[in-house]
């Protein structure tokens, strides 16, 4: 998955679509601030990035900004939204209601970037019907029926590893297409799926291979 | 950060560095089930890639295995262990004991990995002094003296976005070079520190944008 075609046949870099996001964080905050128009230059600064590489990422969008002048903060901001398929709110259920499941429930950030976290699910009878805030623990046998009614669109996988390719089997069963999964191990999923991985020990052991480039 | 240097000055890719700890966890599974050889389509396949590119990432560490024979798994995994510099236990803090911070600490797989959470710090009173299972949590304000009784080598930071970067410099000015930051805002650290952000936002986002392609 390093390279991606958009609509338009171009080829995308996994770089660049990992920066994206990170624009539009930025270009958001100047919003909020009330700063409507910002060089490319300041922008890519704050990315931790610089112009060219910034140019270059905005190119897979198209043409934007003014030499010289900057980028519209507004509508800069709502193409990468468009573009990234962020400009509706989408839902986002959570599998495993563990200690890592609740502090994502918990975690606020989610909704500021337009993804409601809409349902829990467990299989344990003692988590099944509570309530945490507003949102309510489903028994992971009623997946399907939510997932419909609730319209869900993503699902995070928080269950232990040598239950997470099963899980998995049955969202996809369900018309899942977007798995965001955090047990150590690598999902088979049809060409159709996306499932992306966030591994923990790996982003430490990772570090820790930087940290010995340094010596 | 995208290509790094090795000591013998060869260029290794990212991508390479982020498969490696995926090869050495499948590793360590068939070493457990008592495994000795793995053909390289074998080991190439449960970590999601193929024999080529398995054998093209091996080549940054030198020459392994014999064609038609395979790798010897403990050999290999314990090469891949000691390029990476996690041929030693490493110990670890965390930096603001939230949901998050305290997902992080009850997470097992960190010391299966050989990363040892050797403390908790917080600013909240409520918090500092106690115990989560034998873990102390400190006083962030104790964060140079205990950094040095408790010789820390990695920090995750998981406190609110504010903050993040008054304690990374905090960090950095006790000596510590690897950081995991999970504060959505990028780190500004010097050229000899290191720091990994996973902004779980960002995450979502790109998955976000991979399922627009699908369509």
């Amino acid at each position: 998955m390093d390279k991606k075609k958009t609509s338009k046949g171009k080829k995308i870099p996994k770089a660049t679509i990992i920066r994206l996001p990170v624009y539009l964080h930025y270009l958001t905050e100047l919003a909020q601030k009330g700063i409507s128009v910002v060089p490319s230059h300041d922008l890519a600064e704050l990315a931790g990035g610089n112009g060219p590489q910034l140019r270059k990422d905005l190119s897979y969008l198209g043409e934007f900004g003014t030499r010289g002048v900057g980028y519209n903060v507004g509508r800069l901001a709502h193409h990468i939204s468009k573009f990234m398929g962020l400009n509706k709110e989408q839902s986002v259920a959570i599998i495993g209601v563990g200690k890592l499941g609740m502090a994502l429930i918990n975690y606020k950030g989610f909704a500021e970037k337009g993804f409601k976290i809409c349902a829990g699910f467990d299989n344990n009878s003692q988590m099944i019907g509570k309530k945490v805030d507003d949102l309510v623990i489903y028994d992971v046998r009623d997946l399907g029926k939510i997932i419909k009614e609730k319209d869900i669109e993503i699902c995070i996988i928080t269950v232990p590893a040598s239950e997470a390719q099963s899980i998995a089997d049955k969202l996809i069963s369900c018309g899942i297409k977007a798995i965001l999964n955090f047990a150590p191990i690598f999902l088979k999923v049809p060409d159709d799926v996306v499932a992306c991985q966030i591994d923990l020990s790996i982003e430490l052991q990772i570090l820790s291979f930087y940290r010995t480039l340094l010596k």
